[in-house]
Formats: C-alpha cells, sequence, structure tokens
C-alpha cells in the first residue's frame, strides 16, 4: 500500500468564498504514483468546508445567498450562544455543516474518477487568515 | 490490496426520487471478494446524492417536501443566478449538498458492515435522464 | 494491509445531545497499530450521526435550536408522513441528513491527522436508547 500526505494553505480574503482546488489535487494524485485507491480531501478548520460541485460563478453567488438564509451571520451575543465567548463566527460552523466537511474520491488508472462537471473547491465561512487543507491518498 | 470500480447508471423519470440501490452494492461487494476494507459510493452528476437512511416511502415523501421548503425549485433567473446561464437546476445542486455527494461504508467479514436500518439511496434532484453512480471498493 | 473494526455504544438520556468520542478514537487509532491510513467513523442508525466540529457548549446549544428551526419536532402525523408509521422521529432523519452520517480521517504517523480545533461528535437527534458507532481502520 502507498500513502501520501500533503497540506494546502488559503487565505480567502472575504469572509465567505470558493476556491476551484481541482487542478492542486490532480497534481498530487499524478504525484502519489496510485493507480487503484482513495483520495480524502478535508478542510482541517471547523468553519471551512471542501466539497464537489460545479464550476459555475452564478452558483457560487447562489450558495452564499442560500447560505446566509439558512443561517445569517450575526456578531451579537443574541442569536448565537458561541459569540457569547468572543467569536463572531458561529454561522460560519452551521453553514460548514451544510456543505460538509470532506470528500472522499476514487482514483481509477491514476486518475480522479469524475463525472463531467465534478471540481473540488475549498468553501471558506470565516475568512481573511490562512486555512490548511489535508490531502491524503492511499492505494497501490 | 484489492480494488473493485463499477458504475452503475439510473434514469429517474421524475424530476426529484430516491432508488434503493442496497442490493447492488451488496452484490458488487460479494463479487469483489473483499473481506475487510472499504466501500465508496458516489454520485456522478453534481445535482445527485448517494446517502444512507431509511427505506420507508413516508420518510421519502417527507424528505421531497423538506427539500423543497429548504431549495425550492424556481426556473426563473431571478431567484437563482445559476439559471441565468439557462439551466433551471439551481436548487437541484442545493439539495443535493443537503442530503450529500457519497457515502463510505465498512466491508467486515465479506459484508457491508451495516446497523439495523442502514440502506443506502440514490437520490435524484434533477432527473429525465440517465446518471452515473460510481463504487469503488478496496481492501483484502 | 491491517484493519481494525470497533463498535462502540452510546445511550443518551435526552431525545438531542452530542457526545464527544475523540478520546475514545484516539485510543483504538493508537490501539490498531495503523501509522498510515484512513479511519470511518459513523452512526449505525439513522436518526444519528457522527460530525467534526468544535467542542463548544455554547456551539452546541446553538445546533440544537438551529436544527430544531430547520425540522422542528412534530410527533403528529399532520406534518411528517413518516409519523402516520407510529413513529414519531421522522425530524431526527432530517436533523441527521444536514449534520451527516459518518466522517473519513487520515491517520498520519499513527496518529488523527486533524486540524488544532477538530473534535470528533456523536450526534444523537432520537435518544433515550443504546445506539452503536463503528469504527474502521485500514492501513499499514
Amino acid at each position: 500500500m502507498k500513502s501520501t500526505t500533503e497540506y494546502l494553505t488559503f487565505n480567502v480574503s472575504a469572509r465567505m468564498g470558493f476556491v476551484n482546488i481541482t487542478s492542486d489535487i490532480e497534481h498530487l494524485v499524478t504525484q502519489s504514483g496510485v493507480q487503484e485507491g482513495l483520495l480524502l480531501v478535508n478542510a482541517m478548520h471547523i468553519t471551512a468546508s471542501v466539497f464537489i460541485n460545479d464550476n459555475e460563478p452564478g452558483l457560487h453567488d447562489d450558495y452564499k445567498k442560500w447560505l446566509e438564509q439558512l443561517a445569517p451571520f450575526d456578531a451579537s451575543p443574541q442569536r448565537y450562544a458561541h459569540n457569547r465567548t468572543g467569536e463572531d463566527n458561529a454561522d460560519a460552523h452551521m453553514k460548514r455543516q451544510i456543505m460538509g466537511r470532506e470528500v472522499v474520491v476514487a482514483i481509477t488508472k491514476g486518475k480522479l474518477d469524475f463525472g463531467p462537471w465534478e471540481q473540488i473547491f475549498y468553501g471558506e465561512f470565516d475568512g481573511r487568515r490562512p486555512k490548511r487543507v489535508l490531502v491524503k491518498i492511499i492505494g497501490e
């Protein structure tokens, strides 16, 4: 069994934003030499996501608006108990649960085994500081 | 390490629908010969899900109603920016994030290591055309 | 390839509650002897979750309130078709989809490869009875 571990760092300048990391991940899969196996990509921070969806800017705007409706930003200590600790990011912990922490992807014949539109995104919900993403590959 | 890769195709005749794929997956696990390992099952399309829950038709109706409340279908370009591209399925991209892209299941003694009610479903949110599901098995 | 399979049982005395299971999981990873690999932790019941987030009681209260807004408990058969079967837990099946069934975590140098605040929780949405969590470790 081969395994590879890599860490990517992202610093999104807005509170909320999505970064297409597909080519970074493809590069790491090629480098690993794994032909058949599994790839795990996860946010290492709890106010961020890694998810797979469409690389379409209109959809990303829709996601932002929708997530803001489901879990509105509110720095005050009234709405969210978490924000009584001095934090202002309770909403980000909720947005991340909707979008998910991680993706697991099949590697087949040395490549990401993807459908036609699948792309991997880093999803940031409390940005303006560096955060890490873990990439783990196991297989043969 | 053994590995198996299979693709299943589903063509759901409604816009939204759930298909119980547990027996398809059980068959592939048996065929793989893997005794101890991990199974990945994921939608290869970004308006569909694979999820694990109960095989109870009333619950599935509840899911449809609930998802429609959380992310209503609206083909017009007013509500969703994505639908300004000529698409009408922005809502399906959101429903899929709630229900998830994939499941990872343990294989123990050659079988899906499941609790009493766990069943695997393909979840379609923009149907009426064929879509694929990836099944990847690794282990020994 | 090494593999380990363990089952943990939790009996949460309230309908909804979160249990920090990180140290249980760390212990099983150490016991497994796996240095590089993947860990799967999943609820074996369909009204429960395993998720990774912050160990902060205020945030957990926020999650409970938020999930109750997104999918309110209602034992009556009017709101949820599932509750016409004699069940009263349709809401729990929805809360579990938001919070997720499982987490997959990298094992690196014999340890959970975690960011600074990542902790693993069992999430119960229909408690007051024992339920199981599966822990599967594969690697070398």
